[in-house]
């Protein structure tokens, strides 16, 4: 699918936050994609018009750019454009947890991707304990399934096992490296990278291929790092280098 | 006059996109000009008044920062700075067009420099089809050339060749690198160092002298880069390192 | 302490500017601390509960942004968590002088930390010339000492030589690079890095092993470095990397 991207180029229009805008923009380039970011609602109907995806990721939200969120995402289910959703910290504050179920709520959202702890959040479960590192990682599946089973969409959470849950399938993906635990905006990106190849495909196996690449392209790129500062650097490379042939090492299991 | 620039330290005031905010600083001072970055249209008098040029590009433009550019444009015309105008994606929305028609009819304008699908949509002519990439390269300087007959401002049109056009000079520009289309800002960028170096003198040279810079910085970072992200980085130091002597391999060429 | 820092990772809320910020997160992440950035001050409460430290950095400020900063602040004081004020471009423009007046009247600031400019420009005095790179750099003792006694609040000014001032101790730094001065950012990542310190023990040695720790890693970053590009992502790397023995190269002198 990765070949079929490069040629079709699809626009993914990322909403996202201040933290991670050029590191957003260019590992979507690097991948072979086309990204346009926005700030302002007047435009949503313009640029998702051509787009092949909508990223809404929360991290760094306001209060004045919920309306940009809600325009966004109106349009894109309008277009019937697949929509995945980045609810950044919805564990660390109520602002952020009414902000992600107003969108869950009143849009359709082809996936939703945060860490353990975040997706943890989404179940309407109290965490263990504060912050969002606290969460077992052996339980990520359980995690993803808990969060499906409350929301009714397809749910990505990630941690040192990535899983997927979805009405039909149940993924746990295992590749990747302990750097991207180092960078700022590794989790955000994944969510960039799964929606370009959601606009090539809205299904289970996009995710996985999605999830596969990156990881693998992290690994690859932890083999001549020196620390998360080369590693960041490295990783876009690995991204542009990545070929078919690299989803050899793809460590991936389905479950009933 | 990279000599000239390094010596003075000019200060380039950027108003300029969410995405490329570190980039375009990181590469002005590598080029050894004084950034500043602004969202207060409150204080535009205060640093205009020390500034050598204006940067406004209006990627993520939103309703609200329009004022912002308004009244940084009118400080910086009041002062007789030169001003370089980058509409990105202005051919993507109706609300980037307004806005950049909007500036262009009301302030003075050194320099408007974009992509060739940017600067074919400022001519007003409809584009060939959907997006920016659409536009066939070698038509650089026919795109520079209308612009300017519609738009009477100088032009830099930029892409595999990049072109600029103004009353009485019209010229091509041959040296640049494949890796420039694969990391974000790259544009950006060209249209900060073209504003540090009008700070010197507004004038055809300055540009042909900072787009030569910039596309032979680029040459040499491509020479040991692995990809785009180490491209990037390492093209800040050839920025840093370039030297009059570099400007051997300049490619341009002066048209009737 | 950076061992302990590192077992605590200390949540730093960080209140930065637009060009600083994927850079002063990727740095506090290589460091070992916590940092999440918010533009809402509704959530203020929330996420200052569980932090360390609250950064507070006023460049590319704007009208809108003040009451984030001043609801930042009143929360971090109730909390009884310390405050590093950054006031960048303090000297610059009138609008960001009168905030950061207001922020110093207004706020229990545990460290006031600028380069000799901006902490020049705080005393109230006026700069010899225009800007910020005016100051002689064998002053920076004086100048801290001096906004010491005016503002009657922990400083650290850096340049060449950094210094601090308290009401009980003076220190002057002499480790660092002039790459720093190369990089968009690196004072910014120096008051972060500062908060997270000061979460672990609010006091002078927390920013004497701050900004030793930075500078070192500075200088290991350099030697390899071919120019700022690779610089500054080398010094990722080293911050990372830092550990305890790497203190023996600390250059500091205690003044009476």
């Amino acid at each position: 699918m990765i070949e079929q991207l490069r040629k079709e180029r699809p626009l993914v229009v990322c909403i996202t936050n201040d933290v991670v805008k050029p590191f957003t923009a260019n590992s979507l380039l690097a991948l072979g994609a086309s990204p346009i970011m926005s700030g302002e609602k007047n435009e949503a109907a313009d640029i998702l018009k051509h787009a092949g995806a909508l990223l809404l990721n929360i991290g760094t939200c306001t209060e004045e750019k919920i309306p940009l969120y809600e325009e966004m995402a109106r349009c894109a289910n309008e277009y019937n454009i697949p929509v995945v959703l980045d609810p950044v910290g919805c564990g660390a504050s109520l602002f952020r947890k009414n902000l992600t179920d107003k969108l869950l709520r009143k849009y359709d959202i082809a996936l939703v991707k945060g860490n353990a702890g975040e997706i943890h959040a989404l179940s309407g479960r109290e965490a263990a304990s504060k912050g969002v590192d606290s969460i077992v990682e052996g339980n990520t599946l359980d995690i993803a399934k808990a969060a499906h089973g409350v929301l009714n969409v397809p749910v990505l959470a990630t941690g040192e096992t990535d899983a997927y849950a979805d009405g039909t399938q149940k993924i746990t993906l295992h590749n990747g490296h302990e750097y991207l635990e180092d960078i700022t905006g590794s989790g955000c990106v994944l969510g960039a990278i799964s929606a370009a190849f959601l606009a090539m495909k809205n299904n289970a196996d996009s995710i996985a291929d999605a999830v596969s690449l990156y990881n693998i392209a992290a690994e690859k790129a932890a083999r001549t790092a020196e620390g998360p500062g080369t590693f960041a650097v490295k990783l876009i490379d690995e991204i542009y280098k990545f070929k078919t042939d690299d989803y050899k090492t793809k460590r991936v299991d389905v479950h009933e």
